[in-house]
């Protein structure tokens, strides 16, 4: 059983492949009464993910996935001190399909960003890749209004990317892949890399096997949960359950 | 002394003319780590509340000052129920303020529109008043990220405030009155009433005298709300707190 985290549905576009290809038995926690983590201290991110690990491992997963790339970037050390079963970053994955390439532009929100977790990982594994980083904390919020095929993102897009030249992107916010398309027309060339595809790629796929039974559990309430995440898991769902996590 | 809560940084703009013309003493808080509340639900935004109410009551407050919309629509009830002391509610005082025009239009967050909080009270002391509401959920994040004079701010605006003709708007959140020249270049004849202006028209102002003695207390970086606030005070401040509600 994978337990997986995210600071709402933003996770969703990780697990979405993980559900397609290996029916993966998976619980997942999005904590949508805290969210967003992008613009918040690692203090309280640490804090936060500590506590949302502590529900899962409490639910009797084997192991975890971040599926947050916020999170990912400024608690995975932490998170690994505390606990003593395998924890997966999307930083990490995403990270190593990167290194691939010798120039990389990453975007993410503004903590991932700060953390530069992308930038040394990336170096970890190709020491002269050359990267630059962009902070884009407006597309969570319009991607959260609904706004994925809008002139307003687009406007927004195109400020943000403006000048990129690297071979490949990063999208260091599972958010971001439904805006796949807009920051593919700003940037027609570029190779873009999302974390849900870069997980499968890099984690023991034995890991992954089950059987599809699959628990959601979120923080705030569970029908607007539903009803945003089914955009981003690209299909219906329902049978989600509310924990208050400050209860524990 | 007045306890004052606000889930981040938007209360500084109701807090700014009691500092400017009482001399107020005030405990202010912000829930920085859990902001906003405007995209969460009634049950979250109501256990949010009290436990910021607890938390300045602790301190030694005399009474309360909602400064948050949206906490105001959905939980002044029940924290009258659960506390013994006065407690007020921005939502009230522009509600009363506003019912003095014939036709207003109200904007704010979504929670705030969807709870009807102010057309219910509006009714309250004008009950033929012509009200419209709109919610406007990207203000909020727009302004945080300082875009107040930005062209992508103009262009949302003028797509949520399309077509609105009446006397009066109610600017119902805290964060608004930064972008209110662009609300008033969109809709020129338009009378704007706000929270903070509002409030020391309705409230006894024998309450409100003091030395000007200030405490703030957040729950995530005191440094970030320091840099962010000062644009909502329009001054600098220091000497910021950082509280752990959920230890209390």
């Amino acid at each position: 059983m994978i337990g997986v985290f995210d600071s709402g549905v933003g996770g969703l576009t990780v697990i979405k492949p993980l559900i397609e290809y290996f029916y993966s038995d998976i619980i997942y926690l999005g904590d949508t009464a805290r969210v967003p983590y992008g613009s918040k201290s690692k203090e309280t991110i640490i804090k936060y993910s500590i506590e949302n690990t502590r529900f899962l491992l409490n639910k009797g997963v084997d192991f975890i996935i971040v599926a947050c790339n916020t999170a990912s970037s400024l608690a995975i050390e932490t998170l690994r001190s505390v606990f003593d079963v395998p924890i997966f970053g999307v930083v990490e994955s995403t990270a190593k399909v990167a290194s691939e390439f010798d120039s990389i532009a990453v975007i993410g929100t503004k903590a991932t960003i700060e953390s530069n977790a992308y930038k040394k990982t990336i170096k970890m594994f190709n020491k002269n890749a050359q990267i630059e980083q962009r902070a884009c904390p407006l597309f969570v919020p319009l991607i959260e209004e609904g706004l994925i095929n809008d002139e307003i993102t687009k406007i927004v897009a195109k400020r943000y990317l403006d000048g990129i030249n690297s071979q490949s992107l990063v999208l260091g916010c599972t958010h971001y892949p439904l805006i796949k398309n807009i920051i593919q027309d700003i940037l027609p060339n570029i190779n873009i890399i999302d974390s849900g595809t870069s997980l499968i790629d890099t984690i023991d796929k034995n890991m992954l096997k089950g059987n599809n039974k699959i628990e959601f559990y979120v923080t705030d309430s569970p029908e607007n949960f539903s009803k945003i995440g089914k955009l981003f898991l690209g299909k219906d769902f329902n049978g989600v359950n509310l924990v208050d996590l400050e209860d524990l």
